[in-house]
């Protein structure tokens, strides 16, 4: 009998030392960041974790600021239905949020916490990551949501030639219109009507018309010029009607799940900027 | 250029689907049950993990209920210097805890949270998997804190012969006593003084003297019988100098850290119990 047979096994993933980091959502089965930033965070050879934290609506309000006062967790990441309402919480906001009024992240700094919306870089870094300039490029952006909304503030501020933004909700396609004109007040942009994509260079989908029904698509059209690079954000299925359309067109695609890796990068890069 | 370039790394080890446990204290670096109890979960093919969660003390009765909503997370299990405050969150108590008064484990079950303390648990398991059983036998205690006293409990209920309390603050020592006799009324307990060890089959220390000090001894002699067998709670160092002297005179010794392995089996089990 040696004394080490009564020594525990340990796992080597987590310890007293691991710095915490959450996704805050609900519901929270879906989430992929515990999984992806967790292995960016490893990679990087940095101890912390990312867990999914599964708040209730009608806990939100009391359950943030406790989590945000636990003394080891030093950052959270907000999804589905909290972006707006997390973004109440921080003392200050990143030039992204600031325009949206809505946060992906939220990251404690000795001086309080602050909030940035990443949901935009990250397409625009895939879109660049493949060759696909965004400045003095004429884009159409499908989708004034909340998605729609954050994409196309990161890519307004890439100084493209212009931007227009087509929402079958005309009223919310102008609301973010508006929102881009106060913060880039020199450049083109305006809710589009009809579609000639011989007009454009780029077309972003972030509308979640196609996400899990690959019959479904956000245009009326069943071919597309080849000169146009199409982006759909949609991530399940993974080649939508839309990227299939634009494949057989002879487009360059992009696909929706390209976004992840620039966004994680910057999300870390974002938690360690302290 | 394949789409799956694109495609973020991930860890095994935790997804949105992964719930939740912590280990709440203050300070956190120190505690192992990140590691140990996590790889508990894992042997048994439970996708679970548990995180420290460093909450500090003026802020202990906001955070704690906060953290007890999260609606992923199953159970905390809560160390210095909370086991006595802790159990004023829960809905029920468990056997040991409702002698003790302080909890190390709570568990989310339907009925609500139930708290339970198995400080004292280990302690007697460790000491059965060597072959040293508790019941007829005559047993001293050195130390009537937190640690003493839940093995106090956990030892009482193994029907020993006698248990002899041993601590320098007297009055501790005797509420100790009190305690024990008022959940076991039939036993023979009481607050000890001078030790002839002569007079006993097994003898514990719960006390902290040889904590962090080689050369500290709870004891004020230099041999013991031999038939004594000895256990010692404290784990740094390994070896204490009271184990360190019961070897030298011939005793069994039972290790601090043998708690652990039982300790951690029960924990999970009381986790699982829903």
């Amino acid at each position: 009998m040696t004394r080490d047979e009564f020594s525990p096994l340990s796992v080597p993933y987590i310890s007293g030392r691991t710095r915490l980091y959450g996704i805050v959502g609900h519901p929270i089965e879906q989430v992929r960041s515990p999984e992806f930033v967790t292995h960016e965070f490893v990679s990087r050879g940095i101890d912390a974790i990312v867990v999914p934290i599964h708040v209730p609506p009608e806990r939100f309000d009391e359950l943030m600021p406790a989590i945000m006062n636990i003394a080891n967790l030093d950052g959270l990441i907000v999804t589905v239905p909290y972006k707006a309402r997390a973004a109440r919480f921080v003392t200050s906001l990143g030039p992204q949020a600031q325009i949206t009024r809505t946060v992906s992240v939220l990251a404690k700094r000795a001086e309080g916490w602050i909030g940035e919306m990443f949901d935009g870089v990250g397409c625009v870094a895939a879109l660049r990551r493949r060759g696909v300039a965004i400045k003095d490029k004429r884009i159409a952006l499908l989708g004034a949501g909340g998605a729609g909304s954050a994409i196309g503030v990161a890519v307004s501020s890439q100084a493209p030639r212009s931007l227009r933004i087509i929402d079958p909700d005309t009223a919310r396609a102008s609301a973010a219109v508006s929102e881009m004109q106060q913060a880039f007040p020199s450049f083109d942009v305006a809710a589009g009507a009809s579609l000639d994509f011989n007009q454009f260079d780029v077309l972003i989908n972030a509308s979640p018309v196609g996400m899990l029904d690959p019959t479904a698509c956000p245009l009326q059209v069943n071919h597309l010029p080849p000169h146009l690079a199409v982006m759909d954000i949609v991530m399940k299925p993974d080649e939508t009607r839309l990227l299939r359309m634009a494949l057989e067109s002879g487009c360059k695609v992009i696909y929706g799940r390209e976004m992840l890796g620039s966004q994680l990068t910057a999300v870390v890069d974002f938690f360690m900027d302290r």
